[in-house]
């Protein structure tokens, strides 16, 4: 088929009616994509076109590839919507289309793409990977749920079970979500997830009832909402493997069975309203089942600009490398290393060129760099590193490494983060970061800056760090669970205090409004150069105090602090706790 | 490195032991490896020989591929020994040297590869993938096995657990074998694996003694031995993935946790003295966990001479194709075809030039050909076939497809097999077939001749088998629970008789010895032209009879049948059943 071409913005433009793209309830339309995106790989600059409508996805004669997807679960064959592997100057513009999805597939793949735009599009599922009910009945130890009528589910072993992708999966864990804010409620937290879930008893109570049973169990409040979560972790809305200059504008992510948006060793990427948000009018209070937005290994610019991540049910944005474990030591200049975390595996993350730092795993400092010669994936666990150079003689075996050369620079403009589960932005990245006028709430911490090579493996030090002119509005209304202050730095080094270097440099906070029903407002550890200036705080009455931290500022181990001009909002006056000394800092 | 290269049988000789390949215990070679076979990529014609010895390798380290192996459990990265991509001329010698695997993994992966051998060398699994015991006491409803000594097992949840890889693995099967003939015993078959085994209840009885209990449990005799069936079809010793003039030499398996050989899309194999056989002197009863060898979708010609296929648990040969069900009619030339049965997956069945049947799912029959132009991989489940001509205006949504191009000849000469658990030869292919000077044992029907595109869809039908100066030895000792008769040619069609075309044709069975202790010989349906001639049938009396078959030969829906000269040892009258008519063939 010869598409229809035509000159406009210095694209070639493809319409994707003419491979058969239909916005009409029933049809699949990943066979016309599919043939659609073929005929633009043989147009340089090709723009893809879609008539405003609502186009429906299903993942049965959809592309398949397997994939490993970091922070995601891994190992499998994923089906894809539109997969665009090496493009350069492609734009797909959906012109405000919807596109729907059925069930397990990833919307949209892009591998080593370049100067590629995605744009005016709508993101969603017809069945979410979720479900929903409200509490209706509470006891000493139970509670009931009420599905909403029509409802398919079984209660079954001890377990409910939905279906989702043609399966029925089972419930491991519910989140409460608050029927006035449509956000976590107060002191949710993941108390009913997990471990925690796998002690409740489950039985039926009536047609569309649930009872919940336990002793000790976390009582929700009667009228929230509780988000029943199954399924796995696979289906990100947007994977992006690799590549450079990617744009992503005008984007509504109302679902997706995983991320946002995930991408890995990318290099320059600018997301200008992209919304990870609810759809209006829906009674659904979920919408990506896991973060909003995640950047893992990629360098460049990462520009954040006019987005909204609301009621995803993890993280609004995430930028980190991993560290990963050295697993011996092969001849002078090779070794051989580990991905130890799920879900870091089959990630490449060095290539030749690239600077290797040496870490040790209870300081997670530096002690030394070197330059990667050649890397060799042996398997999703294991990779081969050649060094120009030969090994520091003291790299021991259960050391980590991490990579010096991906760490992108981050800015964060005019963003709007709510009402989603656990923390705000979730930075681990050595390149200059920026966050400015946003306006941040989340149940955990704010802004969270951490790196750990025990647990998640996610590096690194922060070098410089700008967080000015935002909005921090009622942060950690669920806590300790998801941060202790609505900045929250604290790097995973058990006894900071006893290295003589510290982790994390140069973060200022500045010119920020905090408006809070609590006390924290920051802690950290291991920060050489933190400055605290020109912030306003202010007091709330949204919720009760908790009261996890006894101070509003409370920093270990750390170097260079500066905390001046700010202003408390009820006058009184602010003892800080720097480094085990009260400090009076009003 | 540099390799030392030998001139020598017009091959360059690169030495394993220089990239430090170790026959050393406890010593992984699977680097070495990779790095000798990554040499030997840039020389023309290499020979990669190793010092005769024990290597051992793990999976660890070994490189990984996602891979699509036919009639195995599917899905998966699957770690690989020895990975050769897109060889010519190639060769690897172990010069008899054993390769012992340790856990999950394919020592063997020949993708595309042309003119290359393997020869001289022995595979083995440290610790394989069952497990056995012997049965210590019968009741009416119950018995004990008991393991040997120090075996490290697990009775939990009414399950034993066995380890293999790391993991613990649960019993889903149990195989009973004779103790003096180390076969299968008398009528055991599968009768307590899969469904009948999820019935029975498992107790330990004492250390290292394991009571099942079931009501009307079948019982197995005291004294045999218990093979203890757990873990996945997921590592054959040897997977070919298309390719041509590939050969095998001398090669013995003793154990893989798959088949011995699958090869897949392969032209001209030649398998010589490929052993699949016990360890002489080993108390392991089983070889490999499935077939000893098989064939999908290949062509050219199949050499399988001199080999010995014993006591693995499924066929010791299967030549077949795949058939496809059609999907969906798209336009005039193009078929979505999806392939159906879980372990064919992945398969790409058909490529340009090939000719296509389509066939009736409830005749078998060709109802029209057709010639492909272009074949898409839509993911594992559905291909896009696109034609050189016009569909057949009767091809409907749920008739089968399969290739007509892609079937082999087959030559099996003087080969042994024996002690295995289900069939002999399993012949679905429309080339020329060659059984002579074979001598063959199996618990169930010693040829099976089948084709079915309902429940297997395993193609296709036979237009030229000769089998001849073979010896059929006492066949079908667990009947009829895989075949009725010692040549059992049964096509899955439920009313062959009324359609007028057969399903196979040319069947000649020449100048054979059928030693057997029961009654039937051939058993046949839907053949045009078969030949029953010149053969010889004794009598034994190693078990007792079974009087599945009322008569020696029974033949329904067969036209051309030519039953001469035959030689019934106890000189009685013998009648054959002729399309329901009884005749006299004495």
């Amino acid at each position: 088929m010869t598409p229809d071409r035509h000159k406009g913005d210095n694209h070639m433009i493809v319409r994707a009616e003419l491979f058969g793209a239909k916005p009409e309830q029933g049809f699949d339309n990943t066979l016309a994509v599919r043939s659609a995106l073929e005929s633009c790989e043989e147009i340089d600059g090709a723009k893809l076109v879609f008539p405003q409508g609502v186009y429906h996805f299903w993942p049965d004669r959809a592309i398949e590839k397997h994939l490993f997807i970091s922070n995601h679960d891994q190992d499998g064959l994923r089906r894809i919507g539109f997969l665009l592997t090496g493009r350069n100057g492609f734009t797909i513009d959906g012109q405000g289309s919807e596109f729907i999805f059925h069930g397990p597939m990833i919307p949209f793949v892009m591998e080593d793409c370049s100067h590629t735009t995605i744009r005016n599009l709508v993101i969603d599922w017809e069945k979410p990977m979720f479900a929903q009910g409200t509490v209706c009945r509470i006891d000493a130890e139970s509670f009931d749920i009420q599905l909403p009528e029509g409802a398919y589910y079984k209660v079954e072993g001890n377990a409910v079970w939905f279906e989702y992708g043609g399966k029925l999966e089972k419930v491991w864990g519910l989140n409460e979500f608050d029927k006035q804010t449509k956000a976590p409620a107060y002191q949710s937290g993941d108390r009913l997830s997990w471990g925690a879930y796998s002690k409740v008893r489950v039985e039926e109570a009536a047609a569309g009832v649930i009872t919940y049973r336990g002793d000790n169990i976390k009582l929700p409040q009667a009228g929230n909402v509780i988000v029943m979560r199954f399924g796995r972790r696979e289906d990100p809305a947007f994977f992006i493997d690799g590549g450079e200059q990617l744009s992503l504008e005008s984007i509504y992510v109302h679902h997706a069975p995983g991320m946002g948006l995930i991408a890995q060793k990318c290099t320059h990427i600018h997301l200008r309203e992209f919304n990870v948000m609810l759809r209006p009018g829906t009674d659904r209070l979920v919408t990506a089942a896991a973060d909003a937005t995640h950047f893992v290994n990629c360098r460049g610019q990462i520009v954040i600009d006019h987005c909204l991540f609301e009621n995803q049910l993890d993280d609004p944005c995430n930028v980190h490398g991993i560290y990963a474990r050295i697993a011996e030591r092969l001849g002078d200049n090779r070794l051989l290393i580990e991905l130890v975390h799920s879900m870091a595996k089959g990630i490449l993350i060095a290539e030749p060129g690239d600077t290797i730092e040496f870490v040790r795993r209870d300081s997670l400092l530096t002690y030394a760099v070197s330059t990667i010669k050649d890397v060799k994936a042996l398997n999703k666990d294991y990779l081969l590193l050649t060094f120009e150079q030969p090994l520091p003689s003291d790299a021991n075996v259960d050391d980590m490494v991490g990579n010096a050369t991906w760490n992108p620079d981050l800015t964060v403009v005019g963003c709007a983060v709510r009402s989603n589960r656990a923390r705000g932005f979730l930075i681990s990245t050595s390149g200059n970061v920026l966050l400015e006028g946003n306006r941040i709430s989340a149940p955990g911490a704010g802004v969270k800056i951490s790196g750990d090579a025990n647990y998640w493996f996610e590096s690194g030090a922060v070098k410089q760090v700008i967080i000015r002119h935002n909005e921090f509005l009622d942060c950690n209304y669920c806590c300790p669970d998801w941060g202790r202050a609505v900045i929250d730095i604290d790097p995973e080094i058990e006894r900071p205090e006893s290295f003589e270097a510290c982790y994390h440099r140069n973060i200022s906070i500045e010119n920020n409004v905090f408006a809070t029903f609590d006390v924290g407002i920051v802690y950290g550890r291991s920060i050489d150069g933190i400055t605290f200036a020109n912030n306003v705080i202010t007091r709330s009455d949204s919720y009760p105090l908790h009261n996890v931290m006894q101070y509003p500022i409370q920093l270990y181990a750390c170097k260079n602090v500066n905390i001046v001009s700010n202003q408390f909002a009820d006058g009184t006056k602010i003892i800080a706790l720097i480094n085990d000394v009260e400090v009076d800092i009003t």
